[in-house]
């Protein structure tokens, strides 16, 4: 059922009672603080995809429970069921951490949404410090999650804190849903704000999210992300390693299957080649065009910063466009076949290969998860081998949209104007945050998403950074944001 | 220079003097302390494609060393040098152990080549046990390194401790080659037996090299191997690992270039693509297709071993003729990309495909190497791709081929006559014995190979074992062997 609704607007300018300039200077105080916290946040190794880890993963949603406490916010730990693995086993979910600040019926209530799950690291991949021991190099804080999305987490739970310490009225009501499974893909979450739906986010008016990034040194604000179907093609063959001297030309080996199919997927210059993918994209409007070249973006820049020679697009249009809204490929590697440095002579017996493809409007995981496993296996049927293929989507996202004229987007510019004096690019997301897409169908609640991440802070990769800065400038646009969202004026007709 | 040299052979039947079965009772009394030896080799990770075990493998050879010394060898740790590695850091290499038992000038002398080098191997890899603690199930004793190669060398170290403890004459001379590097291919060794041409292996009559195992359940002679060129193919892209949903479309990716151009090496029956490699092949002549047709061989039972529905070639002739004397293209694993359990969005800035292609009579290392490095270069520029690649051969070793109907072939064929009471296979290794090659090459000796390892003892691969009864009655043929090799009359006219 869909609810039509018909807004009228009135941002009161420059409430009065607002004491922006005391909140700001409270924040300053306190960035040592906010420094150490987040310290002890990336010490905690919550990567949630790896299940060897899953006890840290839950000890980390607890530390998050206590911090919310010792706020006297109503905490509860949702339990979310169990996940099933590959090989059949279960293992718990980490508990989703919900908490409310006021309950103020005359006041708006907002829910910020964030998660303290993080990417694999580890040193070996070439990071430069201990990617658990938040580092400061020149003003950057380095560690894995600092960024992705501890720190912007941890900025939101201060500017409720900063209004609290000051004896200041919390503007708005502030509900807070953190999770542990974000990094690979919110499992559990969708089947939690559904069963919440009509209690927890019932007097939820806006949702907030922070978990990506600017585009350039211009602060931000984001209104799409795309999706992500994660594909696991597993290749089997004999029933364990074997020295490739002694059985080398004896067997097909699962390694040249599983190579040959992935370079079906894409072509040298990035096309994707499974059919029926392309075609589900919607087209780019004359009025999305206009954005895109409107959009301050240096293109020798990103390109410097990623370290190539050349982009896979010369103009700038083409470039967002394909980062933004096209789908893309990438295959992030094989799992089973040997990997570490040095050499070894094997023939591995079974390997996994990980792609993923991003999804845009109007593309269907559920459509594209039936496009791959079809292709795959009538491309490996062409090369009558005797293994065995088995195509799984481990991860099905959508992608997630939103208006730029909505009075969120509207509070969002004006809080970006007081506390950095200019206005934001609207801009969209290459990644994904599946649970966007989520709470819009499930809530029919309105969306911003809202970042303090720098452009270069190297998420999911080595060297992952927070700039203190933005870390510091971000809770102090997070106080000004609590306060531009109460002076929206909705009126239902 | 070659040497022509015509050789008159007279096997002296059944010499009085020995006392086999005295000799075969001992080392059946000391059954239990050889396998505790054994332990105690396994339990030291010396593996020499990891740099990070250097430490571990140096302690191997002193192990070695000290065990010969303890038997009242003359022993000597040969500094072979340094190794160069790919970021141009050097690094020791493993002392080779050398030994000489006896010093008659009226009797022959051999050499025994081994090494105490391993693979790598994890618990995490599929091992049902830890690889590093021996642990007997049924007979078999698992541990990484048990066959290949530590319980053969063990074995030859005990046959000579057999004659001196039972106070009897050895009936050769026996010295010992102990090397670390063999698994990563000898580096360093063939400069030292180069070195050494003319001082250590001037006395050496014969050279027996027992690092290769039976066929079937009876015994086997070894007379060919094949060689191994080994090659790492980087992509290099990005100057970082990068966020697939942030970056991905607007990157040519590198793993998409490694994936393409791996695709180009073989087909997928696994014909070989690259030019000029499958030309280079001696011709099987009619007298080998006899040969490989009367071999006891059991295709079914090959099959269930590895576990495969269907094998590369149908029949015998063809599959031992793909095993021991075609080349043949292994792709081993991928370095730089994700490798590890659960899902990871990342795209990887470097990767480094690792394959490797089994060399055989007549083809030449360094023209395979030229040839492997232009196709792959030329399959990469049609890609148009901005990211580097980097082609390197690795490994280098030459194929080996004996003649079967030598002395030392007929010594080999009336020892296990004696142990077994059977005759033995004449038959090929598909792996790789580098220094074969070099002692043949270098030293102008007659080499023969002489395993005791069993058919299905899974070298380079999980849950490696050797079994009790092969260690123990291999003992029995290397005590027997010595005599039958002192039997051998030759003379040069």
């Amino acid at each position: 059922m869909r609810v039509f609704v018909l807004l009228f607007v009135l941002l009161i300018p420059g409430a009065n009672a607002f004491q922006y300039s005391e909140l700001a200077q409270y924040v300053e105080s306190q960035k040592e603080r906010y420094v150490e916290s987040l310290r002890e946040w990336v010490a905690i190794e919550s990567d949630s995809s790896n299940v060897l880890k899953r006890p840290l993963l839950h000890h980390m949603m607890e530390v998050v429970a206590e911090k919310l406490r010792l706020m006297r916010g109503n905490v509860e730990m949702v339990d979310i069921g169990e996940q099933e693995l590959p090989d059949g086993q279960t293992i718990a979910l980490p508990k989703v951490v919900t908490a409310q600040f006021g309950n103020d019926s005359n006041k708006h209530t907002v829910c910020v949404y964030g998660h303290v799950d993080v990417q694999p690291a580890k040193l070996e991949d070439g990071w430069l410090t201990d990617p658990y021991n938040l580092t400061e190099i020149n003003g950057s804080l380095y560690g894995r999650g600092a960024s992705d999305n501890k720190a912007p987490v941890l900025a939101w739970i201060h500017a409720v804190e900063a209004y609290q310490k000051l004896n200041m009225d919390l503007p708005v009501n502030v509900k807070f849903v953190i999770e542990g499974m974000e990094e690979t893909g919110s499992n559990g979450l969708d089947a939690m704000i559904f069963a919440q739906r009509d209690t927890f986010f019932s007097d939820v008016d806006y949702i907030i999210i922070s978990d990506c990034g600017w585009l350039s040194r211009r602060p931000a604000l984001t209104y799409g992300t795309r999706g992500n179907c994660y594909f696991f093609a597993e290749v089997e063959g004999p029933k364990q390693d074997l020295h490739s001297g002694v059985y080398g030309g004896t067997v097909i080996e699962p390694m040249t299957d599983v190579i040959g199919i992935l370079d079906t997927l894409i072509s040298p210059a990035g096309k994707i080649l499974i059919p029926g993918i392309r075609e589900a994209v919607a087209p780019l409007s004359d009025e999305e065009w206009k954005m895109y070249q409107d959009i301050e973006f240096d293109m020798e820049n990103y390109k410097n910063k990623i370290g190539v020679s050349q982009l896979m697009y010369s103009n700038k249009v083409d470039l967002l466009a394909h980062r933004w809204r096209y789908p893309t490929v990438s295959i992030h590697g094989i799992e089973g076949a040997f990997s570490d440095p040095g050499t070894k002579t094997v023939i591995p017996a079974k390997v996994t290969a990980k792609f993923s493809i991003r999804q845009v409007p109007n593309m269907d995981p559920a459509q594209v998860k039936k496009q791959v496993t079809d292709y795959l296996h009538s491309v490996f049927a062409k090369r009558k081998s005797p293994n065995k293929l088995k195509v799984t989507m481990v991860i099905g996202a959508k992608p997630w949209l939103a208006e730029t004229n909505h009075p969120l987007y509207e509070a969002g510019k004006a809080a970006v104007k007081r506390v950095f004096n200019l206005d934001p690019d609207f801009i969209r997301e290459g990644g994904t945050i599946p649970i966007a897409r989520t709470f819009q169908d499930v809530t029919g609640k309105s969306i911003i998403m809202l970042p303090i991440g720098g452009f270069d802070d190297g998420l999911h990769s080595q060297n992952e950074k927070m700039n203190r800065y933005n870390y510091i400038e971000g809770t102090k646009l997070f106080v000004a944001y609590l306060n531009e969202v109460a002076q929206i004026r909705e009126s239902t007709v």
